[in-house]
């Protein structure tokens, strides 16, 4: 059971609605995936319009929405797009985005924590995107964020944990929860992350850009529940050396 | 569903009978990974005598047997423990394993494909345990082998895919199933294997020495699943670069 | 020819003195090193006594000096340092470190760029230590600071280059020199940084704590040449398949 | 100093002759390396003919040669082309190349020892080319090879040491020389080959198909030399927490 600012998941996979060729398609895939917190951009709603086409579905589905300020270059667009989603969506919970640069997407920490500081003031439940900075990790935490979402490669590259030694010492460190956060491309990455001790991984892209989005959702659930399970079951140590499983003598004393 | 010589599993996970601290964990842990073909070591078996303690668990379960020639450090050697283990367990089938290195227990090519030829004409289903080299697999393959069984890592070791580039040209090569049998010490490796189109993967000590035997089968179980779930699905490709999930414009036009 | 500030430098690794056995042991190997800039702590020095060990063979050297504000947890702790260094060395160049973790030495984001603006603004020379965040990178040089420093991995740790996927962004995108500047542990490591287009290294553990620091000192002033004239003349890309050097066909046409 | 054979070499780099696009840039390229032991293809001599263009160079260099047998894709096959090559080469030095895989160019394990234990027997000074497989090495090694040459990468596929973990396996076993044969793509690769033990490095395709050659060509001589040395002079460990070099205490007490 993962807990987040006293709500409680039984899910440890959170999951996006970008890039989905259909809503319908999206609504099946986050249904596979057994996600029940799911992120969104305030530009996919089409606010104040029937025509929407991403709430309904989410709706449907029963799941936790958490609204990004994805597109915010700076903390005060970040703070502005806070307050617009809390009117919109009424929930007061914020994955914060601020990324400067286009190409990379990569998160700005000092406008991070400058946004994080008056939006926890304010009220809000923050989920801050960030680098995998330790250091910037505990500050985001002093000031009162609900979890840490460090990266583990740029959103959208799909090339899993480049920055796994930094997100191991994040993890010792942390008292709140870690969700790894972006890059996370093949399940087999998510339960690498969950092995490690993270508490959640957000995964959007590589299950809405598979070959068959339903099937790949349904991967990502059971290899997050098997990367938690491992952890919990407590990993062998490595070596360096072989260790033989089989028995090396014995039945060919006979001969 | 993996078809080895004509025998149909519906679990990609196969499994071994050593470094179990009990029978009853070892069954347990079987159990829980839902492996339908195991792996023992004929010295495990004490034949003849009605104290032996591995078999009568494998029989509860009723899974298949594949008995393997550990310890053989030659073709002949190996030959002689085939013909054992024939009459012993009554199957044909047979993982050949021979490794004259004490020390990291990695297998011989030639002596590998010598008794494997001679194996084959006698009829029995050989799986070759070997090294991930693309060449040596096609003659195993030529000359009848049932699959070919490369190393990710030392046995034993829990280093998981130190041999990825070569494995996925084996991977590509193969008309026979390939089984990375060697060194996966990780539900995240069990799934990466899977991923890059593997047909099964053997793994023992993992689940053996885990703190937790019977909880990291049934990770292992998952995580199989997960990564066989993600090939069958279609993998998105990686990027050097961030491709955004979330749309990056539009909603601070109002500021 | 690596410049800096104005300064130019014949050498592209930089050097500290921490860490060896004895002063006379540091002066042999930061000659052999050949590098012209090499940091130092400011509590290495005993201000105003004459035994100091560590100045007069760095005087004798001929180097610059690059006084270091290790151990400061604040920016006003690493701004007091500055001060005091300025006028104990009579050098207004300042390589910027705050790191309140005293386990992983890991930079604090939010101070540094924080210390980094007011130093500047006070007409210091600031080469900051920093996370591989190219974010963080773009506004220390946006607030003047004469290169950037990121860090490869934890100081002394001799891991290489963790960081590698997030160094090449930072290259990519700066206009001021990028030093690697921690975690480089073996030639090898310094040469695959200068490889990928980074200005400069420095290395300080690696050597200092080697079996031979001066023959170690040595092989990484070979090391960064290699790696920079690598840079400089093209590295050819990567393939996934063989492509032969040798012709494949031809001599058996006579078989 | 590296000694095969009798024979000492002052360089631990080898070259080959492939895909230059000129005979002049490539004794150029040649000069640049240093080196001393040059493989080259029969085909590349056009025997008998005044036209050849790659031997002339060759002689005005004063290098060893060392003619390969590429192309060959049995151990009959090797054994023509090394009975045609002492002839036109007056050299009974031989780099036993058997790949019959024409993709990936990867060695033939079984054909290569066969080969190797008849010309040894001939009175050849065999160097096989082949897998990163320890118990392999040991095989070629025990029938009288003069070195081992394993792969860290498919041939010209410049991916570097993706073999790293089997080929300190090899090192630490070997008694004859071990010179990594194929896949080196930059000085860096060359390097850290060096610094695990290995004895040499050949390098054809990164120098040949590099920007500028000769610049190459001397980047590797630079780095090969760099990891030998850093070798010889005891690399540090490495640690999973940070070590500071500079003190953390002391300046900050007068505050």
């Amino acid at each position: 059971m993962l807990t987040i600012a006293n709500r409680q998941l039984n899910s440890r996979l959170l999951t996006g609605t970008g890039k989905f060729s259909s809503a319908s398609l999206m609504q099946s895939a986050l249904s596979a995936s057994g996600s029940e917190l799911v992120t969104l951009a305030l530009k996919r709603l089409d606010l104040g319009q029937r025509q929407d086409e991403i709430l309904p579905p989410l709706q449907t589905l029963g799941v936790h929405l958490l609204p990004n300020t994805s597109g915010a270059r700076t903390a005060e667009e970040a703070i502005f797009a806070a307050h617009l989603s809390r009117q919109a969506l009424d929930t007061h919970w914020l994955k914060l985005e601020i990324h400067p640069d286009q190409r990379y997407l990569l998160p700005d920490a000092v406008e991070t924590l400058k946004a994080a500081e008056v939006l926890v003031r304010e009220g809000f439940v923050v989920l801050p995107y960030c680098g995998a900075d330790p250091v910037l990790c505990q500050r985001l935490q002093e000031v009162g964020c609900a979890a840490v979402m460090p990266l583990g490669a740029p959103i959208g590259s799909n090339r899993g944990l480049l920055s796994r030694d930094f997100l191991r010492i994040i993890v010792e460190q942390a008292r709140v929860p870690v969700i790894v956060d972006a890059g996370i491309g093949a399940p087999s990455q998510a339960a690498e992350a969950m092995e490690m001790g993270v508490d959640g991984v957000l995964v959007n892209t590589a299950i809405a850009v598979a070959g068959d989005p339903v099937a790949m959702a349904g991967a990502f659930k059971l290899a997050v529940q098997a990367g938690r399970r491992a952890f919990e079951a407590g990993l062998p140590a490595t070596s360096s050396r072989a260790l033989p499983s089989s028995p090396l003598t014995g039945f060919l004393e006979g001969i």
